[in-house]
């Protein structure tokens, strides 16, 4: 067998190819250097390595590379400080534009569905990750499977049939990357098995089962929503072969659906033998209303589970879960394991620590106050300032939604709000038939009660500015 | 605007709803309880909240909580201890199926393509989490650009240019859940832009674009490999949109591709106006080699560069990038966003600030000397041991191929030496078309010295019995 050597290194992490030609070695050197800065390889401000080690690496005498760098910082390319690394003094030409701008323009943002990451529990997430990373075994950083780490399956199916109802096996869990993926791998699921015709609440979320599903080829079919979520008798109408469904707080307008309606609701998936999704996003939160146990544990044959840490703990950790009917967890897990394989294991392995050690219970102990403050002082700023509008949804999640009166007008308020900089977000976009009674979303997660009242004073003025102005 | 109380509660996380219909409340705490325990809800062994907390939280005095509790562990649905959480005892009727098993039951596997997790740098990766969940600003823990995290696009392009010889800038890179979710998006894009034909060495790796594309609904069209990579003059029969290439180190043969054959696919994509992929796989491990420069430096207007850590650091990380050049960028970028919208945010930001404090680096001068000494015993064993086996693909990587003599069955090996607990791999499964040279891949990166040894030491005696039997 045969073993090729070459005159070429990566030395330091720099690629430097030296080559037999006749040409000076540090001359190659130079050449190799200043062609990585020229092409912009190599980045303004990048420390070079070590003349030392450079010289090692490559096999020639220190001299050779101190020249050659030497050279570089005459020609201007490097700059030299006493003990201090050589760093590349210009950049390439072709400059990259600025990088986008993570802060929001907004001085205050009534933004719908975030958790505040200001409480995002960093102690405690370091202390489940310092643990998991010394107790785990060579073989937690390989891969595993599809469905997840057979630890966070048992700790949720645990958790969710505890706290939230469900009937779930850990085997008939899967952990997915966000209820963002969690769709998109159950629409998959769908499409294979033959479904066409998908039904969602009407109004609904814009930007997750929707674009997926059209996307995905099926057909987007709205059911109306009423104070009391979905009306089920226009349910029966549709002909649809799947149903994506919030029952225990409708996103946006936050009614509950009642004991009748889920019962109807699940008769009716199993007389059609369609699938329900149930996008259970924020249980977590109730202030002052019963706990709703899941539509899962109703017709768990009939109904995929979908929960979230993103109103929890964060949306930026991309951890979700489904609990899966046994007829088509196949599909879901075949659809998961061509999308990435699996979703990150050190995560799943720091969420199931932190569950187990309590540390989620004492999170959501220690939030639901909060978040209840912040949703008091909402409540009490439109009381005062805006007792024109109805606001609705109230006793769940970190938002609520409130109906406009007729004479307001949804997008001039919109404009008018952000010209003073503050962020509002209407019922509009979320109404597929696009018509639809106007209101508002008020997120209040990340407001302080402060932040809360001031933004519906200004709110308060921009209502005045729109009402003189018609 | 009404607020609905009822007389029910979620507490310590137990779903517990009272009615007021005259049971006596302790009845009706008992027979919630027994009722989760029996319906499989609460497992055994989960502890139930102390008394005091669930009578706090219920609104009845302690003493009907603890009746509750005596009364259903003498029925023993719950065991107490003394200075202890009253536990669950019984478990549901319906057993889960036992966990599957994560370890292998071989006593040696060559299984290829696996970083070791042994040496996986946990201390440095906790500081890197420490920094991280200390500087991290509340909005790192919200939505970011499904593109990824702007301080890894950074780092990457840096990284990449200075180390692969890309032409990277930070806006061109997409964060992915390693190269699995990175070819799936691919595909996508490609389909999406009316892709139809897909051209991949053969043979190789059967479990990512393969399937992916075939998934999507791509033509699989195979490109024959010598000990070169792929004959390129067979690329242009095959009227393909895209090709998928693992230039630097053919998988699984291990072959470099040529500069001549790297200008002529450079050229032939742009011909075409099609794609190639890099599937950069192992580029941080060269041996006895020279490094060769990435073919995405070539041609960077029409090569998407795939790179990931599951070689150097983890595969359960899940953290690959691609470099997209800008025509397509647009389509990946979509593909994303209705994946998952994104990979997490905290491990892009503990990966960016592992190779920017230069733990990356020092994570491979560690381990290059560790898997090249593996390397090394793997080819002393194999010389002395096996002979007439012909080694390939050496230089680089975490493993290395090797034929067979015509002699020698590759299935009736795999089958003698897994009955004596060592798990060997066969090229066969890697032809496209069915056939090829008969041969085996050896992953040595999760074993040290002695026990490739011994393996080697196994299969010597496997082939042995398969010869007496021939």
């Amino acid at each position: 067998m045969a073993v090729s050597w070459t005159d070429s290194r990566t030395v330091g992490e720099l690629l430097v190819e030296l080559s037999a030609d006749g040409v000076p070695v540090h001359r190659q050197i130079e050449a190799a250097i200043r062609d990585a800065i020229r092409s912009g390889r190599v980045e303004r401000g990048t420390a070079l390595p070590a003349t030392r080690r450079l010289a090692e690496a490559l096999g020639v005498s220190r001299g050779v590379v101190v020249e050659a760098y030497q050279q570089l910082v005459a020609e201007g390319y490097l700059t030299s400080r006493a003990g201090s690394y050589t760093r590349v003094a210009l950049g390439a030409d072709a400059q990259d534009p600025p990088l986008p701008r993570a802060a929001d323009e907004l001085a205050i943002d009534f933004c719908p569905c975030r958790a505040d990451g200001a409480i995002f529990p960093r102690k405690a997430w370091l202390r489940s990750t310092r643990r998991v990373l010394l107790e785990a075994t060579p073989a937690d950083f390989g891969y595993v499977s599809s469905r997840g780490v057979p630890r966070l399956q048992q700790v949720l199916s645990s958790y969710l049939n505890r706290v939230r109802g469900t009937s779930a096996k850990p085997s008939s869990v899967v952990v997915c990357n966000g209820y963002g993926q969690g769709i998109a791998l159950i629409v998959q699921a769908l499409v294979a098995r033959g479904a066409r015709r998908l039904a969602v609440e009407d109004p609904c979320a814009d930007d997750d089962a929707v674009p997926v599903a059209r996307a995905a080829g099926l057909e987007i079919v709205g059911v109306p929503v009423g104070p009391d979520g979905i009306r089920v008798e226009e349910l029966e109408r549709l002909d649809a072969d799947a149903l994506v469904l919030t029952p225990s707080h409708q996103w946006p307008t936050g009614g509950v659906l009642p004991a009748t309606s889920r019962a109807a609701v699940a008769r009716w998936a199993r007389e059609r033998e369609a699938f329900v999704v149930e996008d259970d996003y924020d249980a977590e939160y109730r202030y002052d209303r019963a706990p709703i146990g899941s539509l899962q544990g109703l017709a768990p044959d009939r109904v995929i589970y979908s929960g979230t840490a993103s109103k929890t703990l964060a949306p930026g950790l991309r951890l979700g879960w489904l609990v899966v009917p046994s007829q088509i967890l196949g599909d879901v897990v075949e659809a998961k394991q061509l999308a990435d394989r699996g979703s990150p294991v050190l995560d799943q392995l720091i969420f199931a620590d932190f569950v187990d050690h309590g540390e989620f219970d004492r999170h959501l102990r220690r939030t639901r106050p909060i978040y209840r403050r912040r949703r008091d002082a909402l409540l009490s700023a439109l009381h005062a300032r805006l007792p024109d509008l109805e606001p609705t949804g109230i006793a769940a999640g970190l938002h609520l939604a409130a109906y406009l009166p007729d004479w307001l007008d949804e997008g001039r308020l919109i404009a008018a709000a952000r010209e003073r900089g503050v962020g509002l977000h209407g019922l509009g976009p979320y109404y597929l038939s696009g018509g639809g009674r106007a209101g508002l979303v008020f997120g209040y997660a990340t407001l302080d009660e402060a932040t809360i009242s001031a933004g519906i004073g200004v709110v308060a003025d921009a209502v005045a500015q729109v009402r003189d102005r018609a």
